[in-house]
């Protein structure tokens, strides 16, 4: 096992878990800008004493799995680099998630290898196990976006959703290290704020997705286009790993609150990571876990107010990337993770 | 002046306020719980170095004016009494913010004083200046619905509200002191949750006071009912004193974005404690004044995105009720705020 | 395996530890105030599926060891009952710490079983591997005490300490649960203050096990009393678990840097929780584990600054008392610990 | 009045003051990073709606008086162009603090203009007043400083403190913008740890100012040597803005509990700005204003533990600039502060 790009918060976090992972060995982890540095001094609180390298082709080769966490842009060359040596690769940026490639511009700029993205599996487990198991290369979700739709995925497939409000809230971890003043304690404590209300770019993520999800239902309501259906606006919490999704959704059909909770209950019954429960979920509760916490309820005739907690490094980042992995390996699923 | 119920957050910054007031004096600041302690020991980081005292009718003689911050139910007789001694009373409680007794008596039980409902004002001076001015009893809104009403009363008063959804967030203050291990230290920090998702006592007035500034328009859509229109969710952040409400509003009519700028521009013009800014706020920036800072955004071609941003114990409590008082009695609106 | 008193934090803690043991069972967990609520809804950060029941004499004698978190003087009967039973024990509490009942009374009061004293070992695994593994009840270190003497037993064996100032730095979770508003997050936020500055509980303790180390040592300055020469401060953290002592020593001859550098490597060589580190570690860096890091720095000719951190509800409370168990039962120290 | 470098922390709270204070008027804020910037946008916490300039000579022809908030090194040409115009300077930087050139080489580098250095004054009013009133430029203490010498003035005034201990704790803001990463959030929050243990340039200036107090004593112990007496260590603590310095005195001869407590409320008896208070206060206590509170404690016989909290922008930098001013331009030592 490699992991690529392990000196940010999510490619440290994800070389901690392979390190301690029963079935697997950390072979490398590199990194572009603190090549030379152990990890556990970059990352004090992970005890992974392993110095962190450049990213050396030759290796490549000796290892079967990999983990990138570069930036989007600079991922795809790795990530095509590692495929075509054969290695299983779970990519955490957003280059191989958008399935239209004017749409991945418009956000991201020039896609790095357009060809490889017909192959590549969004890496939702909860949505499509077995399609990753099958994959050679998985494009880890979003954090919005894995707990968007987390929330949503009942009633989109379902195809009962008209229109929602995503109001998101994240820790400050989610917007990556050296992200300069802008993350700067001063700035942030004691503070709280909207960003990106002019557009996001897991907007386009979301929407995919739920097209794909209300694709599978058959009632009348669910091909409609999800052009101008889905509002999403991220925020900024003063905490470090947390991510809380609020959804509130107009229903194309009114939905009894037991129809409500049975319909979640159902859905992610016997899921390991996805536990539903029976009030809003708080953010701390699923600190340093892979876990999703899910509240539905109803608010109104045909309104639903869903509410999905993670963690934005595990769940939303790393965790998940191991999550897949332990998928595409054959391994159990849980492995590593807690 | 007296302040009756300066113990608690919003009792004890109201007491500070007009402790400091060029225009006023502190006669007397009353508590039920902690008479007999200076509340400069009780409150360390306000320098009032007045004892707290048993409220004393004789004494209510003496004093023009009060702000009362006891807890709803307890506070309709205490305004009652100084009503009756011809005191001005801006009431920091619930008693008299909803007109409809079976209203109030759902959320918050039997009504200490239903006859003196119908003279008192809701003071919100933004909306409602010259009443204010007028009035003798003056019901202070609550934090949410100061931050909602703001954020919404240029729409709202156009009548081109449709439905909206109120995404707010509130610093730990809000909830007031006393409130037990829920809200501990160990529980909060780091920690982010939605409550009070099956229903808040907030909506009802902030739909209530909706209903009102519509009225007044004369577009079609002004005077349909608003029930089941707003969505209203309140947030528990990990910070002590900030709201920020996020208003997302579906609209009856097209509204371009220099439409919905100017619209705003020009509603606010010349207010003292209301900023429409053109980025989203942070609470930090309003932390400690009793300013408002909104901003408007465009999201679609009927939606609007709004976003108001006060410190929920200023704007939101004892800085407005200051701000009502001054009207009362004459005086500059911001004296003795800032 | 049972939990005594498993509501509180440090005891929701160890009967979380316990539960997720590779080789202990969590047959009950108690509380004497949450009987009939399960603990992952108390704790929802622990995922510990179990009902808090009261405590089942009948249900002791089929337990071998178990954990006791009560408050001081509640302790020693239950432990005693425990005992009685022949059930191996580890006490969280005062009670078994202090060697000397007057000393005891004078902070915490009557105690409950004087005559089980004398068969009770202090439980610092890094200071008393031995005694702990032959002993059936375990005095679990006090939180402050265990940071303070990790940081200075390899010098206080030495006989080399003239006087130390403990400046010592807690989280929140070191006061308990239902400590009230004095916990509130209202208060603490964005706070910093000292306490017990008229002195602290734990400095007795910290005091006699100084006394004991020192005995070992054979230098003249070695087995003075240390009545006057231990300063012992503590101050709350705006944070939620760690904890920082730093110790400034006045030392009784010169020590170089070198040598002090080594000493420390030296003494902790092996440790399974003790790092020495080369910089002041943050409390950060232990969380949620049950490590002590350690750094020490000469700052001059007879001078030294020693800083150690620990997850005060880990190495401080449950993680060490986990370990003590361990140590009890004949498994390995580090099992079902990170 | 203008103000030199208003764009880091300590240089923009001095603007905000200056623009708001009643006898003062801001004619010009400048930055060399930020110029072409309002001022409220860059610190939307303070409403000074003024655009950042770059420094320009003609301007301060125009002047009488100036703030600058340079790093050191840097502040020395500014501030001897100023006084160069007759322009009255308080410095923020530690260009001015130390009055041995080669100690300030050692800290700080090439000393920018030692001829200025002999008419600076240091600027702590409570230990000068008078010589501040007759000073043109003014050296505005260090915040560590600030806190620790009116902490420990009373007693080095009578020359009894022996040795001292000074462990010290700051918010975040004092380590100033643009420190990167390692003032991110994400490293900060929940995490606390010491710094500079292996020297720290604010020691220097302690030592000196302690000496210059002891001189004026007559007591044998009085006019040694600082040299070793004194251990400081400062900390970074997860909050904005808060400074407490905890110092543990060994006392040269003993000091009753009552005589401590005599000697403090003697010595800062009528001092606008210095309040001794009977328990540890907390640094949140005084936050936003230009307060210092002392609680003095005797803890031994010839022990006594001093805590002196500050806000560190404002008595530590900022606040105490403008009270530095307000002496020196012959008005209310007060005005503008709170």
């Amino acid at each position: 096992m490699i992991v690529a790009g392990a000196s940010g918060y999510a490619g440290a976090l994800a070389a901690a878990l392979v390190y301690n992972h029963p079935r697997l060995e950390l072979a490398a982890a590199t990194s572009r800008t603190d090549a030379g540095t152990r990890l556990d001094r970059l990352h004090p609180r992970y005890r992974v004493p392993i110095e962190l390298t450049e990213l050396d082709p030759d290796r490549l080769e000796q290892v079967d799995a990999g983990i990138v966490a570069y930036p989007a842009g600079a991922s795809a060359p790795v990530c095509a680099a590692m495929r075509g040596l054969g290695v299983e690769v779970v990519d955490l940026s957003a280059d191989f998630r958008l399935r239209d490639i004017p749409t991945y511009q418009k956000w991201y700029g020039t896609h790095g290898d357009p060809d490889l993205l017909v192959s590549a599996v969004y890496g939702l487990a909860e949505l499509d196990r077995e399609r990753i198991r099958d994959a050679d290369l998985v494009a880890n979700p979003g954090c919005y976006p894995t707990a968007a739709l987390l929330a949503l995925a009942p009633l989109a497939e379902r195809g009962v959703i008209d229109t929602v409000v995503i109001d998101a809230k994240s820790g400050v971890s989610g917007a990556g290290r050296g992200a300069g003043e802008r993350l700067s304690f001063v700035n942030l404590t004691e503070n709280f704020t909207a960003y990106g209300v002019e557009g996001h770019r897991h907007q386009p993520e979301i929407e995919q997705e739920l097209l794909r999800l209300a694709s599978s239902a058959s009632l009348p309501g669910a091909m409609r286009s999800w052009e101008g259906r889905v509002t999403f606006v991220p925020h900024l919490l003063p905490l470090d790993q947390g991510l809380l999704a609020s959804c509130y959704v107009d229903l194309v059909e009114p939905l009894e609150a037991e129809a409500l909770a049975e319909l979640y209950a159902e859905r992610y019954a016997g899921e390991p990571f996805v536990e539903v429960v029976d009030r809003a979920p708080g953010v701390r509760e699923v600190r340093e876990t892979n876990l999703c916490r899910i509240h539905a309820a109803s608010i109104g005739a045909r309104k639903a107010a869903i509410f999905a907690a993670i963690d934005n490094l595990w769940k939303g980042a790393a965790g998940q990337a191991v999550q897949n992995l332990n998928l595409m390996l054959g391994l159990d699923e849980t492995e590593g993770l807690v």
